[in-house]
C-alpha cells in the first residue's frame, strides 16, 4: 500500500488537515475586486489592526507565506552573521529546516540537549560562547519553540526568565510559535501572556498548524530590530503578492476566537488520543501531553504494521518513540478507530 | 484620496486581480480530508503528470509559493556562487528582487542595457567576464523574462539561439515565466515550444499573475542540476506545508486550457487598450504591445492627476513613461471608463 | 616561451615586484621571540598609532591579509544585505574579486559606466534605486578606487563632493586604496586629505601593491560601523594569527615617509614611461598618467609578439588597449629596454 | 603588568612564535626580481611539486593566507549548502572560526560531544541526518583535526576507519591539519599515511604552527571537488598576490626534514613538560600528550597568580582545566623556567 491509497485520516501531522471551513468562507469573501498588491490593502489593514488587539499597539506584523520563512527571517532580523542563536537541539529550527537559518542569517545555532523539548537558563548559561572573544561567535538570541517539538508548553513564568537572563545578558527572545495557539489554550492564557507580556522580542505566529491554508506571521515587539524587516522579506522571497489572501486568513482565525477553538479542540483530541494509548498494555506515554502532541513508546515490531494502515512518523528509531499529532479537525471516531487499530496490532 | 480608498479596479498590476472562479473552485474541491503534507498527495501527483504533458516527460517539476522563492531557487540550482547570471539590466531579478539572487545563490548578475527588454547573443557576448579568469566570475546562466517586463515577447526562434549560444559555452539558458502563458498565448503555440523544445534548462512557471492565488513552478528540464533541488526548495523556505493547495490550483489552470485563456484574454485587453490609448492626443504607445503590458508616455503633468483617480506606476520618471498592465479579468468597461478618465485629464 | 621563462623584469602589475628592502629588514627585526598572537602585541600597537598619526585620532584600523579581504569586509561592515554598493563599472571589486563582495556580504553592486575610472555624483543620482520601494535594494554606499584602475586621481573636492551627496542620503563612501598611497604622491597632499578629512567613512589601506609582502588596513573613520568588525574580520577569515608580522611591515612603511617615497618613485616613473611611449608612432596613451598605470593603444598584431618578450595585460581586447604598471622597484633601464622593444616591434 | 610587559617566552599558543630562521631565509631569498603574481611564477611551481612528493603525484594544492582560510574554503569545496559537516563539539571549525564555515559554506556544523577531541564511526552513526529527508541537512563530509585540539592523535587505522565509513554512505573526509606535521611526527609516519593513503579526500596543510610566517595549503586528494576550486578561492578572498612568498617558505619547510623536525622538537618538549608537570603535587595531566599540547588541572586559585607571570589560556573554567603549547622554538630552559614558577606558586 503506498502512502497515497492510505486512509485518508490520521494522526502524523498537524499539516496533513485541510482549511478550516470558516477560514476558507474568508479566501472566498476576500476575492472580489481588485486590491493593490503586496500588502497595501485593506485587509491587510484590519488583519494587522487584530493581531495588535491580540499582541499589543506597538506589534509590528509582516506576514509571510510559510513557517521556515518566518522563523529564518525573523532570526535573520535578530541578528548579525557572527552572531549566535541558542536552541533546543530539538527545535524546528535545528533538525527541520535543513539549514535555512545558517544558510540566510549565516549565523550559527548553538543546541541543547533537552528531554522535553524545553531549555533553560542554567542550560543556556554551560553552552554560551565566550562573550568579547573574536574567535567565537556571539550570542545574540535564545530560541524556542511554544508549544515544543515534543508536544510541552512553556508557562509564562519561564518565559519570563529566559527573557529576562536574555536581555540582561544583551541578547533576545525568539519563539518559534508554528503552535503558539496551541500553547495559549493549554495555558488557558490570553497570547499576549505569552509572548510581549512575556518579553518576547520576535515572534513566529503560526497559521497553516491551526486550520490555514498557508501564511504566517512575523511579530516584531523589539521595533529596533524590525526596522529593516520589509526588505529582509521581499529578499527571503517571503513577500506574497496577493498579500490579501493571507491577510483574510489572519482575519478568520482571530476573530470570534477561532484561533483558540481549533487549538483547544486539537489539544482536547491529544488528551483523549493519549488517555486511551496509555490503557493499552505494551505502549508508554513518554512526554506530558500539553498541547496537541502524543509521544509513545510502541513495540518495535509493531510499527510497520501500524505504519501499513495508518500514517504516521517515528522519532526516535532506537527506543521506537512514536508522534502522534492532533488538529483542528480531529474526530473522536478518528481516535476510537486508530485506538482500536492499535489495540489490534500491539498485544 | 489613499491607496484604499481608490476604485477597485485599475491597470496597476495583473497581481492586483484577484483568483480565477475555477481555480476558487479547485482550492474548495481540494479541502477534504487529510493529505500527507509536502507535496507526497494525489493531487501533487496529478498536477505535476499535467505539467509533464504540456512541457514533456522528462520535466522535472517542483512547486514553491511565488515567483522570487522561483527564480532565485532555479538559479541556485543553475550556479555555482563564482558564477554569473547574465540578464536584461531591466530584468526582475536584476531590479525587483530587493537582491535576493545575488543573496541566495551568492553568484553576480550582470545587466545588459535593453530598451524592450529582450537580449540577444551579440549583447552577451560583449559583456561576458573572460572563461577561465579566477579573478571574475564565470558566466554560467543567461536569464531571459518571457513575456518580457516591457511587455515583449520573445520568438521561440531568438530563444532557441540563446539557448544554442548557451550551450554551446557550457551554459544554461533560464527563463523567468512569470508571464509565460501570455507569451504563449501571444505567439499561439504550445508551452512547450518556447520553454523545453526551444533550449530552455529552468524555467519559473508563473501562476499568480495568471489567476493563480499564490504558487509557482520551477520546471528543470536539464536533470543535472534538479537533483538536489528539494533541499535546495526547503532551505530557500520555498517548500509549502499543505502543498495540495498550489498543485490544485494549477490542476486547475492546466486543465481545459484555462491558462491559454487566462492569459490571451489579459493580452487582449492590453491590445485594446493600448489602441485606445495611442488614438489620444499626447499620449504615445512606446513599446509593442505583444503580453499584457502596455508603455506609455503620458505629459508629465497628467500622471498624478490620473493617479489620484487610478492606481498604476510610473515606470520612468525622466521620461514620463507609465505602465498599464491588464488581467484574466480585465472587462471592456474597464478599458472604456479609464480611457474616458485620461481623455479627460490629459487634453 | 612560457611566463617563467620570461625576462624577470616587467610592466605587468605592482603586484609582481617584491618586497622593499627596508620592509624586509623590519620582518626581521620583528622575527624575535614570542608574542601573543592575533594583534595583542607591542608591534601591532606601535603600527595602530602610527595609522592614526597619519589619519587621524579617531581611525579604526584593522590589518587583514589581503586587498579583497580589505574591500570585502569593509562593505560587509556597511552595508546590511538588502543594501547596495554604487561603483564605477570597472572598480576592482565589481570585476576582479570574483563576486566576493556580492557573496560575502550579500549585497548588490551597482556598476556605472566610466570612462576614466572615475565617478561623479551626477551619474550617481541617475542610478540609485527607488529609496523605500521593499522590491528594490537599498543604496548604502558609495564605492571609490583611489587611485583608480584606471591611472586616474580623485582631488580632494571630487571625494568632498561624493562625501557630502552620500552623507546627505543616509549612504556611506568607501575607498578602495589599494593604490591610496600612489593617490597622496600625486595630489601632494597628507593622506589625511583624501581620506577623513574628505569625508571617507571606510578605507582600504593597501599595502602589498606598494612594497610590502602581504597584508593590507581597513579603516573606519566612522566609529558606528566598526563596532562589530574584529568578529566580521575573524569570520571572514582574514585574522593573521602572527599578526606582528604585518604590523612591523606597516610600521616601516609608515615610516620615514616610505609609503610616498615609494609611491612617488612609481608615478614618476609611470610619467616617463609614458613620455616615452607617446613618442613612438601607432601608440596612443588612453588615460592621464596620475598614478602609477599607463593605458596606451598599441597595433593589435604587435600585442603577441610584444607579450613574447614581456609580461602585460591587455585591457580592452576591441580596442588593443593594454595596461603597463610601474612599481616601487621600476627603475630608467627597466623603461629604457623596454621601450626599445616596442620600438623595435610596433614599426 | 599587561600582556605585553609579559615576559616574552610562553606556552600559550604555538602562533606566538616566530619564524623559524631557515624560513625566513627562504624569505630573503625569494625577494629578487618580479615574477608574475597570483601563483604563476617558478617558486609556486617548486613548492607545489614538493608537496605531491609528499602527499603523492595527483594531489591538487592551493596556497591560502591562513588556517581558517584553509579549513573554510576546503569545506566550501566539498559541500553544497545543504550539506552537513559532523565534526567533534570541540573542533577548531566549530568553536574557534567565529562561525566561518556556517558563513562561507552555508553548511551546518554537527558537534559530537568527545573528551579526547577525536570521534569515532560509532559515535557519527548516532548523530547523522536522514538521508534522503529534504528536511535535513545531508550529511556529507566528516571533518577530524590532525592533531585534535586535546593534542591527541588518530592513528592511520582510526582515520582509514573513517574514510571507509564516509565513502561507503557518500561522504567526504576532511582533515583540519593545522598541526598535521605534529601527527605525523608523534606517530613517525609519512605525512602521506595519515592522509592520502588514509584515504583523505580533504587537507588544511598547516603551516604557520610549524615555523611559518604565514600561510597555509589546502590539499585534494579528490579531484572532482577540487575543479572550480581556484574560483573559490579567490572569492574566499584567500588569493595572496604575491604567491611566491607563500611558495617559498613551504619550500623550505618541505625540504630537509625541516618540517618535521620542528613538529618532532615541539612534541618532546611537550612530553617533557607533561612529565615535569606531572611530578608536581596538585597538578594532573588530564590528556594523553601526543603532539604539543599539555592539558592539565591546576588548583583554581593558582590560575590567576601564574597568568600574572606567564601567559596561558583556561580550557575549561569550571574544572580549572588549562592548556600549555610547546613550539618549534621551546627550549629545555623555556620548561625548567616554567616548572620552576608554577612550582612556587602551586604549593
Amino acid at each position: 500500500m503506498t502512502n497515497q491509497m492510505k486512509p485518508s485520516r490520521s494522526f502524523a501531522s498537524d499539516n496533513n488537515a485541510g482549511v478550516h471551513p470558516r477560514i476558507m468562507a474568508a479566501l472566498l469573501a476576500a476575492n472580489r475586486d481588485h486590491v493593490i498588491a503586496y500588502g497595501d490593502d485593506p485587509c491587510t489593514a484590519r488583519a494587522i489592526r487584530l493581531f495588535r488587539r491580540h499582541l499589543g499597539r506597538d506589534a509590528d506584523v509582516y506576514f509571510v507565506f510559510g513557517g521556515t520563512g518566518a522563523n529564518v527571517l525573523g532570526l535573520k532580523a535578530a541578528t548579525a552573521s557572527h552572531q549566535a542563536v541558542v536552541c533546543a537541539r530539538t527545535a524546528h529550527i535545528n533538525v527541520d529546516e535543513c539549514g535555512a537559518p545558517e544558510n540566510f542569517a549565516g549565523c550559527k545555532l548553538i543546541g541543547i540537549p533537552s528531554g522535553n523539548g524545553k531549555i533553560t537558563v542554567d542550560q543556556i548559561k554551560h553552552v554560551l560562547p565566550a562573550a568579547g572573544d573574536e574567535h567565537q561567535v556571539q550570542p545574540r538570541v535564545i530560541s524556542v519553540s511554544q508549544a515544543t517539538e515534543m508536544g510541552t508548553v512553556y508557562t509564562p513564568a519561564e518565559l519570563k526568565a529566559l527573557a529576562r537572563y536574555a536581555h540582561a545578558h544583551g541578547m533576545l527572545l525568539h519563539v518559534d510559535g508554528a503552535r503558539i495557539a496551541n500553547a495559549a489554550a493549554s495555558l488557558n492564557v490570553q497570547l499576549r501572556a505569552i509572548t510581549r507580556n512575556a518579553g518576547v522580542d520576535v515572534l513566529s505566529f503560526g497559521g497553516a498548524k491551526n486550520g490555514m491554508m498557508y501564511g504566517e506571521a512575523v511579530v516584531f515587539f523589539d521595533q529596533t530590530i524590525a526596522r529593516d524587516f520589509k526588505y529582509t522579506r521581499k529578499q527571503g522571497m517571503q513577500l506574497p503578492s496577493k498579500m490579501r489572501f493571507i491577510s483574510a486568513q489572519f482575519e478568520a482565525l482571530l476573530s470570534n476566537d477561532l484561533w483558540r477553538r481549533n487549538a483547544a479542540h486539537a489539544n482536547r483530541m491529544a488528551q483523549r488520543l493519549a488517555r486511551e494509548l496509555a490503557r493499552l498494555p505494551r505502549i508508554t506515554i513518554t512526554q506530558p501531553v500539553e498541547a496537541n502532541g502524543v509521544f509513545a513508546l510502541v513495540p518495535k515490531e509493531c510499527v510497520p504494521l501500524l505504519q501499513k494502515q495508518s500514517f504516521f512518523y517515528v522519532w526516535n528509531e532506537d527506543t521506537s518513540e512514536v508522534r502522534f499529532m492532533t488538529s483542528f479537525d480531529t474526530t473522536r471516531k478518528d481516535i476510537a478507530d486508530f485506538v482500536c487499530l492499535v489495540r489490534t496490532i500491539v498485544k
